[in-house]
């Protein structure tokens, strides 16, 4: 999606995706190697004259030694914060952004502590290389921390409250290499298996938008931030409450494509080329539903007069994001009918 | 920008196209042959589901041997059709689409006659093969006769009415392989040198787009069409007057991508694949500038909050479209204050 933006501009992109058939490769060459091969970052490094990603979970280390020579946006001390659990909440509490109560573990005796201190439920994760739910844990009974501990990888993790969320929405906004910022609407989003299922935006009430941009510019102004940053709150009775955030377009934006001027995408390749940034305004209610896992057996029967398709072209395997679907309705009550049932066909 | 709506349902695109770097290279692959080469055609037939084309002066017959086997869309008795100017006004006539007086022009008696006829000025045109205002002489004067002949190539020509007109629109629509039909908001155009310089939608008024609707539908139903389908008129005193038809995606309906919830470029693709068509919907008040001959200085200055930058990636040339910048505004006076800043700014 993002080749897509970069096309209309006529950017040349180069592609690094070590996965078979990536859905890059129909808009311009990729080199399959793994991310951190030396001799293939640094030829992209000289081809290029930006370097930017949309996986969190490349080696920082890698990118370091492109970002000597060539520019690499998001900056790397984003993404190295987000790839840590620990230092991204540390993030927020020095930006005094509100978040649920959360613990480091590195040993039993830390998570018998967390229990004591944040109460139980507990979510019990990975520190680092988490994604879309995976390297979870959620301890209900002090009696379980034993059998947590042997569920999840041996590797530094962290205790974080269990909230009670009545919803979660995701702010999401770009900072040009010039410092201009632009916020997208807010969006409400529904996981489900720690997946997003569906996203619908605008989603109010102004307040929580005014405080969920007021929370992204602090991270976006101390990072100093170029791209799209996503940052993920849960909501409890009408407080924010940061969840994380990632350094990168963002699945509960992508909305954006046909629900807003400008969508997220086409702002990153604006943001992290120095271009002025489009405008943001919603054209509607949209609503978004992810593919996951695998395609239904006739994607094409979901295409209708309102339904856009996005088929990424992936292989199918389980929890995998195949593709998405995205409407604009012109009321929100619609939307939310529409919304429902599509998830419901979808397998809910 | 077909290839770029196809590449969203991930379906995988072959272009052909004998231009050198032609811009549907950065989706997909590209066949350079010439459009006739039998051997390239018959390769490209055996490899993919369905053919279309965006570009008139494709050789019918070269076309016509692929359809024996692989469909082709839309249809080539429309191609044919238009490729050749008293055919199309022939057309109009049986289906009762009223347009200026015309009349063929194969010896200089007949354009004496037409003199007499039609009456003065009159435009003279090749019957075939003219494109953005080539291959036409406008006669002021009956003793120019002898001298527009000798202007123009020695091939069948036709003589127009030359239409005072009021302004210029056109109308576009996409007819499903089921028969299903959806029309975009009339566009009104702004030609210069006989070429597209700038258009805006919607259009009005009401009865214009009422009157134009019913007019490409009968065209669509004649033709059994599949695609997208353009109809240019000329306004006189609230009447339409058919100019000529296109039949393919228009340059008068690239506002679409920005400015309705489904570009004409999605649903001829959704057309020519039997797939439901997408809203036509507009999302507010839509410009757009064509940018002919050479690219500004700096295109990239072009782009700003509102507005959106297509660069096509081709060579420069004179009177070649190099690429086209789309805002949508809330209102059509602040759309009509932009498109003629734009427009003088770009060279008017």
């Amino acid at each position: 999606m993002l080749g897509i933006a970069a096309r209309r501009l006529d950017i040349e992109c180069v592609f690094l995706d070590p996965a078979p058939s990536p859905p890059a490769a129909s808009v311009g060459p990729v080199l399959d190697s793994p991310f951190d091969d030396e001799e293939t970052l640094a030829r992209l490094a000289s081809d290029v004259d930006v370097i930017s990603y949309e996986f969190e979970n490349v080696p920082v280390a890698a990118l370091q030694s492109l970002a000597d020579t060539t520019p690499v946006y998001p900056p790397l001390a984003a993404l190295s914060e987000a790839q840590d659990r620990v230092n991204e909440k540390r993030l927020f509490e020095a930006l005094e952004v509100a978040l649920p109560r959360w613990a480091a573990i590195d040993s039993e005796q830390d998570l018998h502590n967390a229990i004591k201190d944040i109460g139980l439920p507990l979510v019990l994760k990975t520190r680092r290389f988490g994604y879309d739910g995976k390297g979870q844990y959620v301890l209900r009974k002090a009696s379980d921390a034993e059998h947590a501990l042997s569920q999840l990888p041996p590797r530094p993790l962290i205790a974080e409250q269990f909230v009670a969320f009545d919803r979660e929405v995701s702010a999401i906004a770009a900072r040009r290499r010039n410092g201009d910022i632009v916020h997208y609407p807010l969006t409400e989003n529904v996981h489900r298996g720690g997946i997003l299922r569906t996203s619908s935006a605008p989603a109010g009430p102004a307040s929580l938008t005014d405080a969920a941009q007021e929370y992204i510019e602090r991270l976006l102004q101390h990072l100093d931030y170029v791209g799209v940053l996503a940052l993920e709150f849960f909501v409890v009775d009408d407080r924010l409450l940061a969840n994380e955030f990632a350094p990168r377009v963002h699945n509960s934006g992508h909305w954006t494509i046909e629900g807003t001027e400008t969508s997220q995408f086409e702002n990153h390749i604006r943001a992290i080329l120095d271009l002025p940034l489009g405008s943001t305004l919603a054209t509607g209610h949209a609503g978004m539903v992810n593919l996951i896992g695998a395609m239904p057996a006739s994607p094409d029967s979901l295409i209708s007069t309102k339904m856009h398709l996005h088929d990424y072209g992936k292989a199918p395997r389980d929890g995998r994001k195949l593709g998405h679907l995205t409407f604009v309705e012109q009321d929100p009550a619609s939307r939310d009918r529409q919304l429902a049932r599509m998830d419901a066909m979808l397998g809910g």
